[in-house]
């Protein structure tokens, strides 16, 4: 169904009179980015990609008339948050206007255990809110809590700090409503709750543009940052995994980074580490310390730093425990060493760790682990984000082969489209909802490849490409 | 190391002095015993114990002053709480003193995360004044929570609502702190932390006298009873083993129960249930309910009522669900036939349900199947306190064989000793601890079979006999 777009850019800045918009083309493509440059492969791809304006709304009324003026003239619309989106998420493939979420950012009400907020609310402004309400916040935030949007969050990410406790944003009951704009002549605006919410969570805005959120709330603690040190990658790994296990102790975040990254690329904490040692990055609740202290001495850890008893020289210019975490540790990384790159896989229980080894023991070095541990379907799993010492493009889809041969499924990070990135298959819900709420499939092109070219096949091995995606000039 | 005790009343009255002492036969028979009697066989065994006097301290200091005037004169001390626990814990076998706690009965302190409370605190009263505070309740309570002290379910109970979220109090975590005085000549008070817990935690009462305790709190919600009904009982435990899989969605409380238990059993309920219903008892967060119903439906579970949304008259003297649930299943089942006991069985994961599939088979309904859900070890796992139509001990035995024969260990109610009713081995610890902190063997005589007895054999298949049991008279 991939078609040129009219794109009537005229008509369409004439509907808006009184809307936002921007059109310096410096400000322009800095607003047509997120971090696909993670991965050299998007970023040979996607570089020169740009939007033709930047519209920003100010409350919903606003965007309705925005997506009646797309329709009208045929302008693709890429719905942006705070943009810190990887994969290319938020780029305008085929150009039109990116659709500026920012100023949508009040958080409209709170109650117990839950929270209204507008989509382009900051994520950690949203847990300030609620804390300094009634000391609760979100079940889970992503790492780049403090610039992303919870409308970007839910419309692109998977989880993050806390999902050991709570699961990933797909698990039904981690979203409670989603409010959506369609994009149709007369645009509505739907309240999606219950079993609906599959079709708007995690469809990169390709499905409706989201204006409010209602997410599930739980008590906010003054979480205490832990590193401990192992000077072996396994024992790091298998103590994580029975602390994930050990239901009476409240844990936010359990992410065990191998050895030499931790002393490498986290160089605020270099002083904490020895390079040989592998680390568990935590966050304990305060009443759990006890406990936590006490199976971690007898799991011979070593605590250190913890961040309730350091001292304020140590504590000074040290990012949050969580800012080591999920996607920060390969942008700390990067930093340091611009060659590396990153892999997503799912290592499902019970044999996660026995898999964990396996990869451990092929790749060495090449291919750093570092694991999120998290609940999937009610068991302890670990996601990781191994990082990647890159060297060719040939090389890292034979590390992705690799993995995949050994039953470690990879959500490619260097793929745009949702399928590649995901379950590498049709989402027919998210197919039959695209169709009825964007029949013009103006909403960010090219990421749904099932909406894109419906007769796509997956086990090609080869890499889609969007017909419509901009040339680069 | 059982031995007879010298029971030297008189001189412990005469270093009491001004401690409220209770000597009426009949007051101190009624304090003497607890809910023994569901099983038959401990009816019989134990039905004639007494305590030779109740003896009741208002604070830690008098707590102090009867355990010295204890050692001084061998008396043995058998602490109780509520007196709500099941298999005889509370009952002085060997005669002494009941060492009644419910006047130390304070909450103490209450922070973000956990209480403070003195051991003889009711549990309800402690989630009563925790919410007044801070929106807080206790991870988990005894389905006795009204009449129960946190003592007492410390040092008696495993676990209860809220152990589908957090395990049970055994597991590292679900306890904070606790402080105990111990038997000795000069009475010591010891705060114990960490793996130190398991001195004391479910050790009846045998390894010191528990004055304080610190537990953990989590948010607390207006939870909704709900009771969702299916046609066929094994549909029902599937529903439940996948509710407590999903991650988001939030409940305290999944007990599944086999008909024709809840309609006949659960009078005030009868009138929601068909005879050939089995019932999902549920208790869910408000902010679940949304998502938790999009589950139920899709499962096709029949809604029977939900508290929030029922009229006045229906829930006009209806008991709350968790009433409904853990041991009050079976009170109810007793309160209309007599002739009902029933098993604690653990259906461990992964194959739980096949599990309870084939017991389901085997025994049909001369065990009706009742299940709690929780956590065991970061697993789902299912607790069997399947309801039996008692015949003869013979009977019983057999049932409880042939359930062991297809590795559903069960923990036996029909036993006073720690052991019987555990894991059927010597706890080293709690031994070593015992040896410790109360020389004399004092403490809840008869309930330690690794103190009584060093020798036994848990292989021999036969009853305990604790030969310092009181004669019937
Ligand atoms: C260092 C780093 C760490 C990260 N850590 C995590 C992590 O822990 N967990 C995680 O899940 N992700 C993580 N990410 C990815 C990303 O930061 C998060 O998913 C973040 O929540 C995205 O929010 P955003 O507002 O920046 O979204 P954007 O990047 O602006 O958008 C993300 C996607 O959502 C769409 N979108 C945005 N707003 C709307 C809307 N209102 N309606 C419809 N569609 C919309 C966009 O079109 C795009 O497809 C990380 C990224 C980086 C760079
Ligand atoms: C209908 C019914 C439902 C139940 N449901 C549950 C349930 O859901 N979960 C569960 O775990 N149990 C359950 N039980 C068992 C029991 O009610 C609980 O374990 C309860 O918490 C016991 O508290 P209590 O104050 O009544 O203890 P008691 O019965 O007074 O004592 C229990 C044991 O603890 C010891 N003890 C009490 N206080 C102290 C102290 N200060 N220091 C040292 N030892 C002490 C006693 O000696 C005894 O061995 C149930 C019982 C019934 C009859």
């Amino acid at each position: 169904m991939a078609h040129q777009f009219k794109n009537d850019l005229a008509g369409f800045k004439a509907d808006l009179e009184g809307i936002a918009i921007e059109e310096n083309p410096a400000l322009v493509k800095q607003k047509s980015r997120d971090f696909f440059w993670y991965s050299p492969v998007l970023k040979r791809q996607l570089d020169h990609v740009t939007a033709d304006l930047i519209v920003t709304p100010k409350d919903e009324a606003e965007v309705v008339r925005i997506m009646k003026a797309a329709f009208a003239h045929d302008v693709p619309i890429t719905a942006r948050g705070g943009g810190t989106g990887n994969y290319g998420q938020a780029m305008p493939l085929s150009g039109g206007a990116v659709l500026n979420l920012a100023e949508l950012n009040k958080v409209k009400s709170i109650t117990p255990g839950s929270v209204v907020a507008e989509t382009g609310a900051i994520v950690a402004q949203i847990d300030k809110e609620t804390r300094a309400h009634s000391q609760q916040e979100l079940r889970m935030h992503p790492s780049t809590a403090n610039t992303a949007s919870i409308g970007g969050f839910v419309a692109g990410g998977s989880g993050g700090v806390g999902s050991i406790r709570w699961g990933g944003l797909r698990n039904l009951g981690n979203v409670i409503r989603l409010r959506v704009v369609t994009a149709e002549a007369e645009p509505r605006t739907l309240d999606l709750t219950g079993w609906d919410l599959h079709k708007a969570v995690h469809a990169y805005g390709t499905n409706g543009v989201i204006t409010e959120v209602e997410m599930p709330l739980t008590a906010a603690y003054d979480w205490v940052d832990v590193l401990v040190g192992f000077d072996d990658w396994m024992t790091a790994v298998r103590y994580a995994d029975e602390l994930a296990h050990a239901d009476g102790l409240l844990l936010k975040e359990i992410a065990p980074i191998a050895a030499p990254v931790p002393h490498d690329y986290f160089l605020r904490h270099q002083k904490f580490i020895r390079r040989e040692q592998s680390v568990v990055v935590l966050m304990v609740a305060p009443q759990s310390m006890d406990a936590f202290l006490a199976f971690t001495q007898r799991a011979k850890g070593e605590v250190l730093i913890r961040y309730d008893q350091a001292s304020p020289a140590d504590l000074k210019g040290l990012p949050p425990a969580f800012e080591l975490c999920w996607n920060h540790t390969t942008l700390r990384a990067l930093r340091v060493d611009p060659s590396i790159t990153y892999l997503q896989t799912l290592y499902s229980p019970p044999d996660h760790i026995e898999k964990i080894e396996t990869m451990t023991r092929i790749f060495g070095d090449e291919v750093p682990g570092h694991l999120e541990f998290n609940r999937f379907d009610g068991r302890i799993a670990a996601s990781g984000l191994s990082l990647v010492r890159f060297t060719t493009e040939a090389r890292l889809e034979e590390i992705i082969r690799i993995h995949e041969d050994h039953g470690c499924p990879i959500f490619n990070p260097h793929r745009y489209t949702l399928e590649e990135g995901g379950m590498k298959q049709t989402d027919e819900i998210q197919l039959a909802f695209k169709k009825e709420v964007d029949p013009k499939g103006l909403l960010n092109p090219g990421k749904m490849i099932a909406w894109e070219d419906p007769n796509y096949d997956y086990r090609s091995q080869k890499t889609y490409l969007f017909p419509g995606l901009q040339q680069a000039s």
